[in-house]
């Protein structure tokens, strides 16, 4: 199976199904191809949520605003996964996530002739997805010079700041719903009796609809993060936050 | 075959993907992932409409503003098609037209332990629906107890009210070209010469380019209802409704 | 293969899978359902620069304006690829790509009681993909009659008119990351030293990220054509161009 991910929008990710398709049998499952425009650290953190899901497999997976730079493209093998991408950090948390205990294998690899300067996922990394999956990763390694590497891009998603009763954390998504994603980890709420949010009481509940329509929550998301929402409506509006935003979660 | 539809947007319904082929080697179809957030009832619409075109499948459907509480979950048979998903009417309009003259059989079951409280669609319905295109619904029943049901959530859509002259109905739908679907049944036209929009005259043509662009039409669209469009724009905007808007429509 | 493209956004493309999959067991990949509502030239140049990926396969294509009235249906033959739609110039540019030195083959076909007057995607043509995809255009040919003919509906994209030092074209397309695909060929400016776009001079790069994030640029893209573009970020907004405006790429 190979799974894929872009920002392209449409209809470009037809464009790698087909190439992949002249070389490979290979089942073709989107994760998403609307992330946002050039934005590693979203589809990053979309990526290590949602691949860990899937059976073991090669994703695709294309953000990539260096396109046509001298930026390295990589091979990463994360216990039975292979993830195939440009090297600036949009797989590497996904790999942790796979890898779990094992060890997370870049491979750095060369294309010589990409056939266009701008549309690598189609010209680079769609044919090397389809290689690595059908002849995997050892003889991709042969037919292309590949070195191990010790450093590559990372992507790091910043830390929540854990005191006595609050953290002071940063929105990290908001997700389709509204619902805003946070790096607070969800077991800071253990036990807690009351939330507040940069210092506003709300109530923290399971899920959305233990309160009425248009009241704000807390909640412990799938994601097991703090998320901040509203019943049937949009957290990042009713909290007037963005990624990137700070925000203090308190308790008692 | 399992079909997916929710409100999830993107990336969610990929994890629900990489669920099922954890457990199952159904073929996956998505019929929608865009229904408007928490709309039990356009998704129910929709859902009626679409699904009766597939052959013998499991159809999974997550619009779920309940999920977290104690709503039920259900597997229902319609002839030779499944349909899994939350207890809230989502399931049975689509249900009753796959049945036909059948019988349409509901049953609640059971689930321990959903993983997360605010994402059944990857923690509870989409293992569920592997579980019963795989293994039927009836070892599904002994695997998690079933119990048959009198009484669940159900979805009916209003009726128009047909006069000799005219029918008072309602707007159900706007679709994505902004044809406007009414719940007025499209044979009351049949044999009319003029028809009537709230009282203002408007054509009825067969499709929409028997008039001029941006011309305004009435229609008995691909649903049999009645519908109100614009030849190369928006209905929606043009007859200035939306759904819920009631409608009276005319004929002599 | 079937592959799968139109302009019916969502859930309507699920329909045409079902009465695909209720005839045939052809694998189903969407090329675009987002195309521009009833614009038949911008989907022609997508799927002139999309399909050619694809390895043989029957292309159900509806972007159909004029549905219903009595425009005609069409089976494309181009090399080993079959294409299905309506006769309104859609298939036509992806053909002559497709067939390349060979000669494209239209066949008109008749349809009777198309079930719908508004939606042949799912009532004519999805049927007849799956019949020709399964049987062969031949067998097609002879269960509904079809006749070769000598003009159907042609789309033709304007030529840039090429001179000395600039080229006087038009915007083609704008891609979902507001790249400006232009008509001018990208090898009139082989060896240009300075590039400029009605009359202001742009630099001229390989890909986006060789300027700073937000300046504009000159590329060639992966159609081979000039593009108009923005690192990181808007093409069509920095230019101040749709399609169908002019442009003049002069060069140094």
């Amino acid at each position: 199976m190979i799974t894929l991910a872009s920002d392209f929008g449409s209809p470009y990710p037809a464009a790698m199904k087909g190439v992949i398709r002249t070389r490979s049998d290979a089942e073709l499952i989107d994760v998403a191809h609307d992330f946002p425009r050039q934005d590693v650290r979203t589809a990053a953190f979309w990526l290590r949520e949602v691949l860990p899901y899937f059976p073991p497999a090669t994703h695709l997976v294309v953000v990539d605003p260096g396109v046509g730079t001298d930026r390295a493209a990589l091979v990463v093998r994360a216990r039975d996964h292979l993830l195939v991408g440009p090297d600036n950090g949009v797989l590497l948390p996904a790999a942790r996530r796979l890898a779990g205990e094992s060890t997370v294998e870049p491979y750095r690899w060369r294309y010589d002739d990409p056939g266009s300067a701008t549309f690598h996922g189609r010209d680079v990394f769609a044919p090397a997805a389809a290689a690595v999956h059908d002849a995997g990763i050892d003889t991709f390694r042969a037919l292309d010079p590949v070195t191990s590497i010790d450093s590559t891009v990372d992507c790091r998603f910043p830390t929540a700041e854990v005191r006595t009763d609050h953290a002071e954390g940063e929105v990290l998504v908001v997700d389709d719903f509204g619902n805003v994603v946070t790096n607070v980890p969800g077991d800071v709420l253990d036990g807690a009796g009351t939330v507040a949010v940069d210092g506003e009481r709300i109530p923290i509940v399971a899920s959305y609809a233990h309160v009425d329509t248009g009241e704000r929550v807390v909640t412990v998301g799938s994601h097991g993060n703090v998320e901040l929402a509203v019943n049937r409506g949009r957290g990042d509006e009713a909290f007037e936050v963005a990624p990137g935003d700070p925000v203090t979660i308190g308790w008692h």
